[in-house]
């Protein structure tokens, strides 16, 4: 019953009563008049609402029982494929979109009230026809796990699949995932895969796709036109760059942090302009001159992860150092105070680590803003003492930067090089 | 030689050649002309320059070989008293400016081109002579350490020292104190003396005092001003807003946070307005109602330090919390990514802290936004762990709050009660 999909009980009588059919274009009348198409639904949906792709590109949920009217405009006026057979279009230029899970590849669960990570990537795509009306897309299903999961083993392995595409015909990645630890996959990749010939754009949402406001379809619409017509390589992370359905932008996949729990513009570019705008069908190019300094493409994939994110505060025991060097940790960025600086009651320990030959980096915990270890006697100290001031690497990049940078160098001057060479405009002016 | 304070050398002869003295009006031609008050200087300065106080309140150093012409305004205008004798105003509103060091109470010295923190509170006092035109101000050095060496054994001593003052006539405190931790100190001084009768104003500088374009001046008048007009008790972090040296902003102890390593608006209110905008002279309100819930001063100045703030990243390795569960601690407080998450490979430890009765708190490392561990299944079980949601309390708040909560609580219930306690506006709507 594919032109009922994902229909069941009162919401398919009510389909059924009004001789609705997926992919009818319509206009409904609730709380307000709203025109779209209808969506197919999902297993585990309720049996209360309906759902409607509006022409902005969100889904809408219109809650049964304060329907007032239906009307159809007309039948079947979309392509929606509803048994994974999506209309492609050859001339168009293709793209490979890769789920690796996260609130863009799942759907609510009703009955417990929660988002659970379930679609593939061919669902994603059958759920954004637009898609198919810019890039071919091919689909392929590589983790289905929320990103907290996702761990430098992902990573890995994500680059290897990567990897062996490089000699496809794709004009570009579209990566679906969670938005909780993208930034750290997307500075991963920037550093292994530097030099990668097509642009690759990781996508996730903060509203799932079945949800009203879900911003899912918009970035992935979005992405698409981005790799077809942003003309660069590099890594970059295509979300919402507010509220507003106007403005997608696309970051640095080194620069990028999420600021906010649950906004839809919650990735910032930090210390400057996303590197690209995308103004519905324009894109802007904030882009600066020579931001990817590596043009031939040799993969350095390997990573280490005896590297630890150390924060420090008020307070900060350093018997953790202590207990760090111990358990054979290799290097260690710290995320200090303002300009670079950790307290004197760490002294102690840093000594061990340099005595230990660890890498040592500092970032600055205010996230913004470049690190100075010269202004202050205390900092000058630090500098002594061996550690590396990473100038404005954000804390994050600096964390997956040294995995990497550890994972492929073959001794601690080599890792220090790495980790002060600019490789995917980590960092800034 | 209190006229010529701090100048030797060539700016001595410099100064004498142009019959200068300290406290003269001057203006000076070098690239522009400046117009001010010669200020004295202190040891270690060096003898090529000349200071000038401008009358936006900055102090601004004048090369003197590039200095073109001198032009005596009027002799001895202002009162500056060089041997630590300040004028007072009897009729003023007193308040006590406490001195714990930082970048404010702090000097170049021109030999190593570093910073010390050296100035005491009556140096400080006299530095900037506007103040005693506002308040009538006793000084007092409780300590001269940059801020990254304030522990909270530090903060407790200050919030003793301040509950010693609880009867006395001051209109309210000026705290000079670094940068670095100066939101770590405030939050705690918010919750130790939450409904002290009398407002508390931590002021720091980004550029120090001697320095062209010092903020240090600026801050300090204007938070006397904010403690004489606001009208209101509670502890604030008064620095500027922006670059501009029109606007000031008072920020809530609980809910500011140094966002940026060297601009002189690095401070910022999460998620809101600032609670008061200094505009000049006008005072601007931003205070959502009853903020500060707590009319009556019960201190609770006790603290444990059994504390850890958790920065939860892709590949954390759990074995991080075995070794704070072996080590004693007592509370942990994670910084989990997007909602309020942390990934699988944590649950084994999370579970056996919970054996041990460790309060364990989410806040999110995305810094702005709310946790809500209800929406995914990933923080579902989270919460069925025993992980208490911390709302929208930023990250370091809850590391401070929690070592108060814990020194001032009998056990984990009451501890865990007092977390989510609304004292001091460190949750906001």
């Amino acid at each position: 019953m594919s032109e009922y999909r994902g229909y069941e009980k009162n919401s398919l009588a009510f389909l059924k009563d009004n001789k609705l059919k997926v992919g009818d274009s319509v206009k409904i009348t609730s709380d307000l008049t709203y025109s779209g198409i209808l969506m197919p639904r999902y297993e585990s949906s309720d049996d209360e609402h309906i759902v409607l792709k509006l022409k902005n590109g969100y889904n809408i949920g219109l809650e049964l029982n304060k329907i007032k009217k239906v009307e159809i405009i007309s039948k079947n006026h979309t392509k929606i494929e509803t048994e994974s057979k999506i209309k492609k279009d050859s001339s168009l230029p293709k793209i490979l979109l890769l789920s690796t899970g996260g609130t863009i590849a799942s759907k609510i669960d009703y009955r417990t009230g929660g988002v659970t990570p379930a679609l593939t990537a061919e669902d994603l795509n059958a759920s954004v026809p637009e898609l198919n009306e810019i890039v071919n897309v091919d689909t392929e299903v590589l983790f289905s796990e929320y990103s907290e999961n996702l761990m430098p083993e992902h990573w890995k392995k994500i680059a290897e699949r990567l990897d062996g595409l490089v000699n496809s015909d794709y004009h570009g990645i579209i990566i679906a995932h969670g938005t909780d630890t993208m930034q750290y996959t997307a500075a991963f990749l920037s550093f292994a895969l530097a030099g990668y010939p097509i642009p690759i754009a990781l996508v996730g949402s903060q509203r799932s796709s079945d949800r009203p406001s879900s911003d899912a379809a918009l970035n992935l619409i979005q992405a698409a036109r981005f790799i077809v017509n942003c003309n660069t390589k590099g890594v970059f992370v295509v979300m919402h760059h507010n509220e507003s359905d106007d403005l997608i932008a696309c970051h640095l996949g080194t620069r990028v942090r999420k600021n906010h729990t649950s906004t839809r513009g919650a990735f910032e570019t930090i210390g400057g302009d996303p590197a690209f705008l995308i103004i519905n069908k324009k894109i802007e190019n904030n882009l600066k001159d020579n931001f990817f300094k590596i043009n031939d493409y040799k993969p350095r994939i390997k990573l280490d992860t005896h590297v630890a994110l150390v924060k420090y505060y008020p307070g900060f025991d350093a018997g953790i150092i202590d207990n760090l060097l111990s358990s054979g940790y290799k290097a260690l960025i710290f995320e200090g105070t303002g300009l670079g600086h950790i307290g004197k009651s760490m002294y102690d320990s840093v000594k061990k680590a340099r005595e230990k030959k660890l890498f040592m980096g500092m970032t600055s915990q205010c996230i913004d803003g470049r690190v100075n270890m010269n202004v202050y006697e205390s900092g000058r100290d630090l500098l002594e003492f061996g550690i590396t001031p990473l100038s404005n690497l954000i804390p994050e990049t600096a964390l997956v930067k040294a995995m990497w940078a550890l994972g492929n160098s073959e001794n601690s001057d080599e890792m220090k090089n790495l980790m002060l060479e600019n490789i995917a405009s980590e960092f800034s002016d």
